[in-house]
């Protein structure tokens, strides 16, 4: 028709070739969100795992995902960086991505809360960053589990000091200017808390990848199978994560 | 953390101001879930109208969409032209839209749907647009709402000769190369049906806006409410829509 | 040769259609350029000759500039909105635009300073930016001769106070907080200067645009020549030029 | 003033941190201007030497440009990964490069056309293009030469033919589909040329960067001078040239 003259405003957008994808998605409002749907304080195991879930999702449809990290309400895909998927248009990349994140949040909802019904629909925003050398992909997923470190030991503590009978004011009052050791220290002396051993996904988040499969078969040809760990993922500090998944970032993935 | 530098490659991807900002999704490969959940062939009534619900939703949570646009499994959202929203974000405003959208549908699947389970997650694409005046919104709405008018009347001609006994390939064959007002005389004269008198959701999509609401209130403020009517919005051709609805593309909306 | 896929990392940067597209150039270092080659102050004519010449080059070489607005070391070339130039790619359209106006710079440098060698290269910085629509483009020319103004009175009151004896920062302290109308009685007052009465091409800056030939001829085509003015454009406070130029911003140039 | 609204229409443009930058500029319409100063067929050794200096101004002016590598009426100009000029807007390079180049091309015309004025103003179309990582640069450098081989050999056979009495098109007839090692074979046996001993200029191009100069000084820091040289640099073929210029492409120039 005389009106389609319009498509043509419709610009290009793919991103630079050969370079690493991360899609970061991230809870739209989930202060009010989890308030709304009574998480729990400050971790909600079974929110967590939902997301999780959810993450397992993207890299069952997206064959290009080759490593999610997921914290909180956020969640960071990283794509092969040789990923021809939708011809590397960044719109393409990032709205599949988010919509097929939400729309499966919801579907599985009930299986982790089969009591609690969504009050409202979630959503997420999302975007799309780009990284060219891998070292940026270990520093960028260091800075999302650093930051998760930092989030969960102060929320740990200031949960801690609530549910004892501080307000939150006073609590977050307390916790001003204290250093990792000392709020260790205040979780372990005045509550009998040991941080290191509350649950790892609170601690480290969820890393979810493709684990190869070595199981005797007559094809020799590797299986892989999605899992979810809550593995150390900083580096340098902890390079034994990748040493001993190398495949996972390696280029010919 | 020493990681933070990882932020910095995050671009700005601010959108030119003062310009028509349109996102449409499109549901990713529904030709396999519209088969998959037994859609009626060519329109599913059910189907359409939880995406119109869907988009009440959007324009219920964004205050800057002024006006929708949907047929079949995509949805066009016009933004204002002033809108601020997310400092005119490409990546917030299509991914929040089309996480919305897409957590919407499976939210009230059941609502449009309540026998048929929800077989898996379905999802959409969604792209940007910029148009810079509202001639191009108007070209960009007749656009869609033709391409409407083409599929339909194709797609009730073919599904008609299939009904009555032709294959697929026969009644494609059928068609080929025929215009506007043979299609028409094939449904009326073989079958009987009018094609005008078929459904308006059917032959014209669905327009969702706010329709201003004349109450006796003591404040004069008008109030507005989100409708959706099946409206012929082809311009220049048909302008009645339009010049009833001054407002909706008015610059201080 | 199997180096070629580098140019695949060649991306697309064609501007949105049916915009108009502005590339604004400004001298680098201007300061020290001036000084090194002792331009007159606050303004060398020859300077500003120099610059109109080299505007001229460009609308004789690009058919699509309709508009070009100079002062002080910048330049601002306004093209059609219709334009298809280089398919609007953006890095084609500002690159032949700043080294056509760098080369021509240097080759007319001569012409108007005869007998001062040019001591280094110049160079020219450049940017594009879109607008919507015609009056974003009067308000951007209004932008900048406003600038010319305000900065050209500052500067002329400036440099008078210098030529009769005080230092500049002197000058520069007395007239900190003045109100444009006191710089015109100090300039009258004490010097006897009447601002308005001073070259139009330093109080207005300078348009380089086609003025209409009527000629008796045997086609009765409209010829066009490219000119030079000092005219006043800002808008809506004066229309008088747009309104004599109308075919200028008008859609079907 | 009110209209300095327009100014929040000029978009960022900043590139992708810690990635390769590389700037090629190319003559506009260089084979009419080529024609019009007679320049020798198929390498005229003045018109390169022009560019070279030319190139060697934009080392000297950009610290950041660590690399350049020249033919026929292209230069190709290799910034540092980590290079933070001008923020890494896009136009602001781009401009900036091709503008000084223009402007000292014409500046220089004279020094290497004693005899022959410049009939018009020369200009170069110029681009960004980013690569991630070394290799990149050195495929990209690689692909520049390996098309420089190619073109000038192609050309030397073609006017060495024309020259002998050939027309041009008998001429191109006459090469269609021979290879390299034929072409070789035509200018030997036909007329005693040896291709390996035409000047390297005009068969490897020209790369200029900063050779170290080891010289006795008090001070022990090691000494730089921009050189114009004409190496192989196709790569994994010849890595002679980067392994004595480690620095050049190492990440911390
Ligand atoms: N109680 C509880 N809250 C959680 C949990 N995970 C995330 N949240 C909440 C705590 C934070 O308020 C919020 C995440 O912080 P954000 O910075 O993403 O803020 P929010 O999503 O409210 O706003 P945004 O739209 O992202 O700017 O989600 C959980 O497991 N339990
Ligand atoms: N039976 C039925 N099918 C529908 C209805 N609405 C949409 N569809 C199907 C028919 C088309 O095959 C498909 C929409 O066409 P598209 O061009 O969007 O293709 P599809 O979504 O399969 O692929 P895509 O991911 O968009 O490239 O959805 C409906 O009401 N009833
Ligand atoms: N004496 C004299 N100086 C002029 C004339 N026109 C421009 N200039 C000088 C005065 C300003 O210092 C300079 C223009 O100011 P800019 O803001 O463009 O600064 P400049 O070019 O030094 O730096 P830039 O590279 O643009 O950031 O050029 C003139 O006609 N006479
Ligand atoms: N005679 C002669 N011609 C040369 C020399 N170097 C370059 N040229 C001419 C030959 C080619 O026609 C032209 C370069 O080819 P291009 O593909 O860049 O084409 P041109 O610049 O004409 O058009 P463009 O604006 O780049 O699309 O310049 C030279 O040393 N001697
Ligand atoms: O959302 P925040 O506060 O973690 O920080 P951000 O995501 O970088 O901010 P934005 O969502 O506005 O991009
Ligand atoms: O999806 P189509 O076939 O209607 O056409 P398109 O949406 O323009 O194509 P794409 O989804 O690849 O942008
Ligand atoms: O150059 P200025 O100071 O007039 O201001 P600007 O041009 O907007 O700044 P920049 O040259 O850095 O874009
Ligand atoms: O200019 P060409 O023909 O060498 O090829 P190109 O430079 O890739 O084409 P364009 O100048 O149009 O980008
Ligand atoms: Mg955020
Ligand atoms: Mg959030
Ligand atoms: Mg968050
Ligand atoms: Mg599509
Ligand atoms: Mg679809
Ligand atoms: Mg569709
Ligand atoms: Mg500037
Ligand atoms: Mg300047
Ligand atoms: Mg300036
Ligand atoms: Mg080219
Ligand atoms: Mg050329
Ligand atoms: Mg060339």
């Amino acid at each position: 028709s005389k009106y389609e003259y319009v498509k043509s405003f419709e610009l290009p957008d793919n991103l630079l070739p050969s370079t690493w994808i991360i899609v970061r998605i991230d809870g739209r409002g989930f202060r009010k969100f989890s308030e709304a749907h009574e998480f729990e304080k400050p971790n909600d195991e079974n929110a967590l795992m939902l997301m999780n879930s959810c993450a397992i999702s993207l890299l069952d449809d997206f064959p290009d995902i080759v490593f999610a990290y997921g914290v909180s309400d956020e969640y960071s895909f990283v794509f092969k960086k040789s990923s021809q998927i939708y011809k590397r248009r960044a719109s393409k990349i990032l709205s599949t991505c988010v919509s097929l994140f939400s729309s499966t949040y919801v579907m599985k909802w009930a299986e982790f809360f089969p009591n609690k019904p969504l009050k409202y629909a979630p959503s997420f925003d999302g975007r799309v960053v780009l990284y060219p050398t891998v070292a940026h992909v270990h520093d960028y997923l260091s800075w999302r589990q650093v930051d998760c470190h930092i989030n969960n030991q102060y929320n740990t503590c200031l949960w801690t000091l609530v549910k004892s009978g501080k307000t939150n004011e006073e609590a977050q009052k307390f916790l001003k200017g204290t250093q990792k050791q000392e709020k260790n220290e205040i979780l372990f002396q005045q509550f009998g808390i040991n941080y290191n051993t509350l649950p790892p996904m609170f601690r480290k988040g969820s890393c979810v990848f493709r684990e190869e499969v070595h199981e005797i078969s007559k094809s020799k040809k590797v299986k892989k199978k999605v899992v979810v760990d809550h593995c150390d993922i900083i580096c340098p500090g902890d390079m034994h994560f990748w040493n001993e998944h190398p495949y996972i970032l390696s280029d010919d993935q």
